[in-house]
């Protein structure tokens, strides 16, 4: 690639200067891939809500914690309202397969509608878990509400949660406890809409001051 | 995939039990494919710095904010105490040809040694900006230290910065303004160690509750 040829330049003034749906599509690009996951929830009546999320992320592995931003104001507020209500949800991946019923979820339906049925996903209850997992999905996750924190730049909210089960394909876990998300179908996003499968590169070597990373081996557990 | 047959589970007591390094592991690998950059910061005396992070998220289009989670007791300590020091960073994709040497930034360098030396990735100083650009990356941010939120369950930081600058291939921007990083050749990451190059399946068009899904167009800008 040609760096100094092809390069293109956007100032804040620039970003701030765009139409707003296309600085939207702009910068949720500039975070690169991103996790994607369908949370799952029930508010005290039973009712079941699932949505879209794309903003999970690594807070801890001891204990084993996990996060994600809600948008007050978007439709993830069925999902943070209903975790407030019971302190339970499901973390689910999202494969090649569910992708389009996934990204459905996104729509605004009415809060008697649940998007289990409006999606054609499938709720799984399990060890009586408060919150729906959605049985299409191969990594599955159960989690207990820890902490919320108000980002108060522009009004969004930070949930952090522990996992308390987790459900996932037995030919997936290497030895060292790498879990092949890759080869569980999981895949990735990028900006609002876009959705990606993987193909790994390589895994490389703990790195050290003195001498050069190499290949790591993926052995997987029998 | 058949769900019932092949699936493991692990409760929060498992995970507990569970080694700490392979424990980590495990846990990295539940958040999904991960945002991966570059942060190139310099302290006053102009000491530069470089690290790998992945757990860059957005935050918000409008203002445009870009956040990412910083463990103090990592290398990252470095990039954290010069983002305090000067208020300025920069955020750098990483694609296929440097994504060695950006995992090698994550080795305990000596402060005095700058990893843009050790991993010999070129700095790059553009329109005064602070902090360094990494040069071979094709997507780079010039970013404004804004909010440092402690998240004191795990005691790791939050740091929030808004987009000042933006570089950009300018065959990578669509019409909307969808920027295709995939086309940028941005990469992803599991786990601690897992590289993975991408392939789209499809964008999909905005989601409504009266309609299904369907395909939308990558048109480019000429």
């Amino acid at each position: 690639m040609e760096n100094q040829t092809k390069q293109r330049y956007f100032s804040f003034v620039d970003l701030m200067g765009l139409e707003q749906r296309y600085r939207a599509a702009f910068v949720n690009s500039l975070s690169g891939f991103k996790s994607l996951a369908l949370i799952g929830t029930a508010n005290c009546s039973k009712q079941t809500n699932l949505a879209i999320f794309n903003s999970l992320f690594h807070i801890g592995a001891n204990p084993p914690y996990i996060g994600f931003i809600s948008r007050p104001d978007s439709v993830d507020r069925h999902t943070l309202s209903n975790i407030m209500e019971t302190g339970y949800y499901t973390i689910n991946h999202i494969n090649e397969e569910i992708y389009k019923q996934a990204h459905q979820t996104s729509a605004r339906y009415a809060r008697e509608i649940s998007e289990f049925d409006a999606t054609h996903l499938t709720p799984d209850y399990k060890l009586g878990f408060k919150a729906p997992f959605v049985k299409e999905s191969h990594i599955q996750m159960g989690v207990q509400f820890k902490e919320r924190i108000n980002i108060t730049t522009n009004n969004t909210v930070l949930v952090i949660g522990q996992i308390n089960q987790v459900y996932f394909p037995n030919d997936c876990l290497c030895t060292d406890g790498f879990l092949d998300i890759e080869k569980a179908k999981t895949i990735t996003c990028s900006g609002l809409d876009s959705y990606h499968k993987t193909e790994r590169l390589a895994r490389l070597t703990y790195a050290k001051a003195d001498r050069d990373v190499s290949i790591a081996k993926l052995g997987y557990i029998e």
